[in-house]
């Protein structure tokens, strides 16, 4: 992982190094393609890539399947684009979710380059191993674990950021400070509002962004492959695939990780497991920096059961739900049974009027 | 890898018991659904899998797609099957590819059982770690390496199995001993025509099998995920991809590694890597078996030239083009320069005529 002025002199230069010789496809999200083609194209040809194009890629989640997987592999053997080249993915957690499974299928296997562009691609997305496309309503259900090559953090994308996106990557900041890192929790409260103004590119906020990156990779390294099933940074995401297939994906990605997140809060203050100074402290910050925290579906208890199974399938049949202590630390509910539906019924009823 | 008799007591209570309490999936082709079904769907009820259903999958070249494994994933996805989930494939070679990659993608990854029915699937898919679906013409273009819990052997399902399938088989055999394994070779001049004989499950036949078996572990485990990109066995798959599609699937994938293997043997016999003796006794163990190694395509240079291209690509660059020195032996012609026109020519008119 590296921080660079990828579209500047130097932090170009460090990029075609690091590609060298091998041929390379360069990706872009639509939104990445409308402000930066310019530069990227620029960079697509001096990288000497696929036919020297910026190739643009659809990114709604709807888009987020196997056929453009499929279109991505033809389009690269069309160029006998051979076993040891390199895709290159410009934009956020969908394009990179794309972009590294066609490259985790590609001849068996291609180099990829992560570049997240937003603030949640680039604290979440960008540094996992993770890709995966859609299936039906099914949020990633084919994918892959297929570490990058390399990853670029680059503040200058965040410039041109709507202030939704910034809430969506603080949403995710917030959870991972909540499940192992106190202090990065409050630096969020002392500083994370500035990621939210003009001046988001400060060296306060690429101080924070990266505390986060490091924080994640820290979290991330020891099981990369998942084969420890309890993962702390599975908070916020037991219920949220739910909230954004059910909400045809109106919901975005860190606004129902929040909305997840103060949920199973609320659950751990009722099964005694959490203080409620801790959630209250937590929303104040959720609500400082207008991010929602409750969605309407989690009145419907019929909805939260229904999620909950499909978590507890995905974790390999045991639910293994991650419920912070205090701010930055957390157990694991493992046993389906402890949620009864007096429980949830109970969390549901505080979450609505809090 | 475990020899047993897959449908009869002992075999079946071994895999139930490696199976133990995970949910799984089994799938067949249509062939050995229509043989083999009633004795699986019992074997799937004692599983107690997916909807107790034996799952019959269509394994045309033209239904090993991106397409065939979104239906698998939809399948599995209906029953929350999860993530300690089997998917246990038996087949031939294209079952195997498109169930491997299933499993390979489904919920980043659930373990699989690879049951190889067809000779060629026994000595070669069954104990490989690739998986892999066409895309367009591409064969194999998306695909993962993926290793499987298990695999299994079992004699009984090549009692049914046209000749056809048995010559692909042992065109693959041939493959394997001429660039590493002379013995191999020797033993099937002497019994390689038992395979296509009524007692084809006999101990001399499965003796053979087992030889073969274990000649290609050893030649795929210390290079499993290819990192080195001169694989010997990639010998008789350098052109055989081409003539594989560009007959559209006419030629099976055993027909097309005999004519390509035996266009090569006579190419090193042109370069002076290989004697005339070799080429000879070579051809003549084919003609013995009655496996073709000669088609019309070979006469198109132009042909040859694009589908070496092609394999240059998918060896990253460069050709890796194993060339057997001697019948157990071979050497790599990895400079695309060595192949000349002329060389080309030289070699099609011979083998034209031979």
């Amino acid at each position: 992982v590296i921080r660079a002025d990828l579209l500047a002199g130097p932090g170009k230069v460090a990029l075609m190094n690091f590609i060298g010789d091998r041929p390379a496809m360069v990706f872009a999200s639509p939104t990445v393609s409308r402000i930066f083609g310019d530069e990227l194209r620029d960079l697509a040809m001096q990288l000497r890539s696929w036919n020297n194009e910026l190739i643009t890629i659809q990114t709604t989640e709807q888009n987020k399947t196997l056929q453009t997987v499929e279109a991505i592999l033809t389009k690269a053997q069309s160029r006998y684009f051979g076993r040891n080249g390199v895709f290159i993915g410009v934009g956020g957690g969908v394009l990179l979710d794309i972009v590294g499974l066609a490259a985790g299928l590609f001849r068996r296997g291609v180099a990829q380059v992560r570049i997240g562009t937003t603030l949640l691609a680039q604290v979440d997305a960008a540094i996992g191993i993770k890709s995966g496309v859609n299936v039906g309503k099914a949020k990633n259900l084919a994918g892959l674990f297929s570490p990058p090559e390399l990853v670029v953090t680059d503040g200058r994308f965040l410039s041109t950021l709507p202030q939704r996106h910034i809430r969506c990557g603080l949403a995710e900041m917030i959870k991972l400070a909540l499940v192992r890192d106190e202090a990065l929790f409050t630096a969020i409260e002392t500083d994370g509002h500035q990621l939210l103004l003009e001046s988001r590119n400060s060296e306060t906020s690429q101080r924070l962004v990266d505390q986060a990156i490091r924080g994640m990779i820290g979290e991330l390294e020891p099981n990369a492959y998942e084969t420890e099933l309890q993962r702390v940074v599975d908070f916020g995401h037991t219920i949220s695939p739910r909230l954004e297939s059910d909400t045809n994906f109106q919901l975005h990605h860190g606004e129902a990780v929040a909305i997840d997140l103060v949920y199973f809060c609320i659950v751990g203050q009722v099964l005694g497991m959490l203080k409620q100074d801790a959630v209250l402290r937590i929303v104040a910050l959720l609500d400082r920096l207008g991010i929602p925290r409750w969605h309407e579906l989690l009145a419907n208890l019929d909805f939260i059961a229904s999620a909950l199974d499909a978590a507890q399938a995905h974790r390999g049949g045991q639910l293994h739900l991650p419920i912070p202590t205090r701010i930055g630390a957390a157990q694991f509910v493992s046993d389906r049974r402890n949620l009864t539906g007096i429980v949830l019924k109970e969390a549901s009823e505080i979450g609505r009027v809090l």
